[in-house]
């Protein structure tokens, strides 16, 4: 196309090869690697790193993307040009030793994670937490805050381009506020009955039954595959080799199937990317938020859908034999809305879920600012979940503990799950608008339509616009929390019999 | 200990990490990958191995060893340096080109190979071999030719150093002659009943079965895991995270259990090697033929051996349910060692085996020496069978095609199979020399005293000593065939009732 693109395109490919591998390299360690390769394994996710890094930072880079701004490039390669400019200007403010040592630091820190919250001994590993908090502080400095900004938003620009901690204030209040309201009048009714997430179905005919509904929403097992682990993910190397996982517990069968739902929407957006642009920007996801819009998409709007659950009462029958079929499409669409305040994050309900999120937001602000000591944290965590869910925590194994993310330097990352869900309620009403009620198909076990839509107003563009302008683009109007809450109120107000 | 040393290692390490990340990642291209990754990977593969090559033939490397070779070193630095020079040397004098040449070819090649295999169609593969025998005699040319010696020695040396053709020659004719006299003897005779064999047991017991002798040989599933693949083999990242696959037919036990402990051999060898010297010549593998010896001492000198299955018949009873009752220690010992002349050699008996490598040796040198052309080689393995081993090949799949190794450039490598039973068979009987008859041992499930003999006279080593010289303190002597010869003849001339 014109040489110093072509030629920083070449770049950022070799640099996607570095990252890919690790890619794989963190889905083996969560799903297949014994423990004694821990220490290895993070010798090898550290030098990735750094020569990942080295490549993103080559002062051969800055000349490129120079010689690129004096070209007359079409939108496309603009677009491709305006990211790697922003990677490399973020990459570049971080010294390489820090990006080694925040590798290794956090791939040992899981392990010591991992170890506390199975004794519930947030002592043993407060010191990493302290640590890594220390080096995302340092990191933070490195990247710069942002005018008018924080501390916080320097990192958050990782997950979500754009996202600033003030930003998000006026846009988290409402739905706590409404929110909350809404959970608390749902738990003064009778609401539906949670017996189908309550009966015991053998795992091996869960795995099968998760499996046929992974296929059934378009999840490509010749680009991917589905394997268990602690915890769900969604990792692999590109849009050809996609590895998500899910887990299974013979009582929670909903667990299986809204944990397989939500990993496969972020499967089939991955998947959905242009394959000819693998390790560029243009096939490579907008940001975290936009990212969990689909997982969220596809585990709320889809699988917690009455007109899925017309279809899918009668596979659940089929594959989970004679105990589902006492069950009918009403008990399954009930208990898959069961509202309930909780202790754990990655169990909430749909509504219940943001009230978590918005928690972790306000803890680790304060974290990182320094407001908060890390020896406060349980503390403030569990004051935290009596005013905003109601709960008491028993121990910090069920509080503080229960999230991996800290752990490996994710700080700034939560918010894109409320983000996530706020986008897809909006993708999700936009594609209503265009396709007519959804429901229908989704009766007929027909969810083409809603994967071409997706396809098509939002894969296909990788980074090509930024979250917020993707959006409008999609939907015609930027982010509004209104449009959930709605969403989430038309559905359950009539399932709880309160107007 | 000392600067340049110390630097030498870190730079061998980092080096080490690069090929133990293209190690896991090959490991998950044969286990896990989807069919959607097989072009990335192949990228992913060909960056690792140039990145890693440019580590081992960096200018520093070669001042290093010029002040290692100045300093006071202890004798295990020394060997270090020893074995790093050989690398460094070796791995200099070959043209980066050539290098991802021959990485972009084999990995075509490959491709060509299985296709040409399923279709038996050898003119489809013979420009490929062609071309890669064109690749390995140029590779050949810069590595040098050792004095008095041939072309094939040059290629030989990367998988057992030391070792040239010439010396081989005497090794191997008795082992034709004698080993051919008597596998023609034994099929004169009615032999034990292969029946144990041919019995159907449910895959999911046989894989309970061979994964309950894995763990009694001493296979650390803390360090390692077993997966299933269509060729098994040993892979892995270092002594810390150890792979081996295996296979599984309904109606061939004894394959998935020779698989099995074949591959437990090489796992328990490098999980034996010193966990503190990961990447480092001290803590690798001396060669493959003495890789070989401990896949084959434990597939036949133990797995093959009355004493083992005096134990480990009740264990299949246990394992894999009433069919199995009515076999006796016997019955299992007997069709253990059915000797019986055939076309595959990774379906060979223990005696037959070496006779299919002393058709590959003496091929592979006439094809490299260009005495045989690659057009004739069909013609050629044909009327090697018929002559060594007695049997009509009826096609080139189950003929010159039948093994994947030239495909992938590995040419010099197959003497390093029988190499391996050679050594296999000298040091099991330097440890009943050592530690008195180890039937009885295993006839109690006991394979520690074994286990721990092979530690601490062979693995504890890693590359300090090279293999002849590892032998000779291990054994009290140098390589001799007959120990093998007459070890299988005191153990099969009873059971077929010859003399």
């Amino acid at each position: 196309m014109s040489e110093p693109y072509d030629a920083l395109i070449a770049r950022a490919r070799e640099a996607h090869l570095l990252e890919s591998t690790a890619e794989i390299l963190a889905w083996d360690q969560e799903t297949m690697m014994p423990p004694g390769g821990v220490d290895h394994r993070a010798r090898q996710l550290g030098l990735l790193a750094r020569l990942a890094h080295e490549r993103r930072t080559a002062p051969e880079i800055a000349e490129l993307l120079a010689r690129c701004d004096a070209a007359d490039l079409p939108d496309e390669a603009k677009a491709d040009v305006r990211e790697l400019r922003r990677s490399f200007d973020r990459s570049a403010s971080v010294p390489a030793e820090l990006v080694q040592e925040r590798s290794e630091v956090t791939s040992r820190a899981q392990h010591a994670w991992a170890r506390a919250r199975e004794d519930s001994d947030f002592a043993s590993f407060r010191p990493w937490l302290e640590r890594v908090l220390s080096l995302e502080r340092n990191r933070a400095a490195c990247l710069g805050v942002p005018d008018g900004g924080e501390l916080w938003d320097a990192l958050a620009e990782d997950y979500e381009p754009g996202m600033r901690a003030a930003d998000l204030a006026p846009l988290f209040a409402p739905l706590r506020e409404r929110l909350g309201a809404f959970v608390q009048e749902l738990s003064e009714v009778h609401g539906p009955s949670n017996r189908c997430n309550e009966i015991e179905f053998e795992i091996d005919r869960q795995e099968k039954f998760v499996r046929r509904i992974a296929t059934a929403i378009g999840f490509d097992f010749s680009r991917g595959r589905i394997d268990r682990s602690a915890h769900p993910f969604c990792g692999g190397s590109h849009a050809g080799d996609v590895r998500i996982t899910t887990r299974f517990h013979r009582d929670n069968v909903g667990d299986a199937l809204g944990s397989t739902m939500h990993e496969c929407g972020h499967g089939i957006y991955e998947q959905g990317l242009p394959a000819d642009r693998v390790g560029t920007p243009l096939g490579t996801a907008v940001s975290l938020g936009i990212h969990e819009s689909q997982s969220r998409l596809w585990e709320n709007h889809v699988g917690r859908s009455a007109g899925f659950w017309r279809w899918c009462a009668d596979v659940a029958t089929e594959e989970l034999g004679s105990a589902a079929a006492m069950l009918s499409a009403d008990d399954w669409f009930g208990s898959s809305n069961v509202v309930r305040p909780s202790l754990i994050r990655v169990e909430a309900d749909e509504a219940t879920y943001n009230l978590h999120v918005v928690v972790r937001f306000d803890l680790e602000r304060r974290l990182v600012s320094g407001d908060l000591e890390v020896a406060d944290l349980p503390d403030a965590w569990n004051a935290a979940y009596r005013e905003v869910l109601g709960v008491d925590v028993p121990d910090d194994r069920d509080g503080c503990l229960q999230d991996v993310h800290w752990s490996c330097g994710l700080v700034g990352y939560f918010p894109t799950y409320t983000l996530g869900t706020l986008y897809a309620a909006q993708f999700f009403a936009a594609a209503e608008r265009d396709l007519g009620d959804l429901e229908e198909p989704f009766a007929c076990g027909d969810f083409a339509p809603l994967r071409d839509w997706l396809r098509q107003n939002v894969h296909c563009h990788g980074m090509r616009y930024g979250a917020e302008e993707l959006c409008r683009r999609a939907t015609g109007a930027g982010l509004d929390a209104e449009i959930f809450l709605n969403y989430l109120e038309r559905k359950l107000r009539p399932l709880y019999g309160v107007d």
